[in-house]
């Protein structure tokens, strides 16, 4: 998978990708995924990409016509599966979405800054809006670190049998159990015993009657979807 | 306000804290950001973090040891008014959260890897468990940075009135209106009409409008919460 992501602020996200699992998936060649700092497009002689927004209001608006030349520019390169705009007023990311985005071979992430970007940008390219939660953020950058984050970890090859992702909270349906790990008495904070018990199938019904019943406390909501 | 933020990683989230607004924010001495290693508390010669669960299954977990230690030599410096674990299975974050969050003095975060931390950190020290949304990452460590970014940008003196924050999404209970910026006329794509007009009451009516229409046809959850 080929990841392009469009910022004004490609050093703040630089460490996410030179860490842990995002670092590996590139290392091993999974995942390829490009920063492209707008300004490149900039205007004028202050590299303008930013403007007041048309009638008035509090927040810098990024400007269409960097975009569009960055855009293009990426366009010719390649096709793209899908062009994302992280914004809060997006579809809301979920295990679902980021399933299916796994699945993508091109895809190209617009970070968008202060008050976000003109809008005929986002009529004329952008084929997925995604926002990974109800709250503002500076920026889109955060949101697209999460998105590849999520997404990246999901390809086959990324993470071992060992971290598999698929006893994770959301892939089932329901939260994750409580993990407990040695030792067993710490300071007489005793590990549930019938983890001790070597006795699976017993462990396996506690794990998801626990499952269960964290999900019933926490999000009821998560049982009543199909 | 100050943030501790204790992580396997503190390299994966050094960027976010060094750039743009958190960077201006611990600048201007408005919020003091402090990471800490969760090894420096590690166990034996291998500085061992963690373990296999207890009753078997895939996915390592965090120990109980070397977060009690860390979380104990933080505590001994200062009080803490929420002790947060970023966990998935947590109380989704929101802008009412955030908002809350916003007005407190001194947070301690945690950040998970892996399949988590043993559930007895969770049931002794932590206070509030926070997820960013309803799928799976690596590591808590991108959740903690975004936590961070949306309650910062809320403190007073940290985003100045021209990016203010009270007109965002969420803000008011709807999506932001579109934006849009110069040029009125991009290859024909033209900005609408009313924006340009000048007549503020107009404007601040068709912004509402938009900003109405875009929540009841993205979110209308929204609407029909309080």
């Amino acid at each position: 998978m080929r990841i392009d992501i469009i910022t004004l602020l490609p050093e703040l996200i630089k460490s996410p990708f030179e860490a842990s699992i995002l670092k590996r998936s590139i290392e091993k060649g999974i995942v390829d995924v490009h920063m492209h700092d707008l300004r490149k497009y900039g205007l004028n002689k202050y590299n303008q990409v930013d403007d007041y927004q048309y009638g008035g209001g509090a927040g810098m608006v990024i400007m269409i016509e960097p975009l569009d030349k960055m855009i293009h520019e990426l366009k010719e390169a390649r096709d793209y599966d899908e062009i994302i705009y992280m914004t809060p007023d997006g579809e809301t990311l979920n295990q679902g979405i980021a399933n299916h985005i796994s699945l993508k071979e091109n895809i190209m992430i617009i970070c968008g800054h202060y008050k976000g970007i003109d809008q005929r940008v986002r009529d004329l390219y952008v084929t997925k809006e995604i926002s990974i939660g109800d709250y503002v953020l500076s920026g889109g950058e955060l949101g697209a670190a999460v998105l590849c984050d999520a997404v990246i970890r999901l390809i086959p090859g990324v993470i071992s049998d060992e971290t598999s992702a698929l006893t994770d909270s959301f892939q089932d349906g329901l939260l994750a159990p409580p993990v407990y790990t040695r030792p067993a008495d710490y300071k007489g904070h005793k590990v549930p015993e019938i983890l001790l018990s070597g006795n699976l199938k017993k462990i396996e019904e506690w794990r998801e009657d626990k499952a269960y019943e964290r999900t019933k406390n926490r999000r009821p909501d998560l049982l009543n979807e199909d």
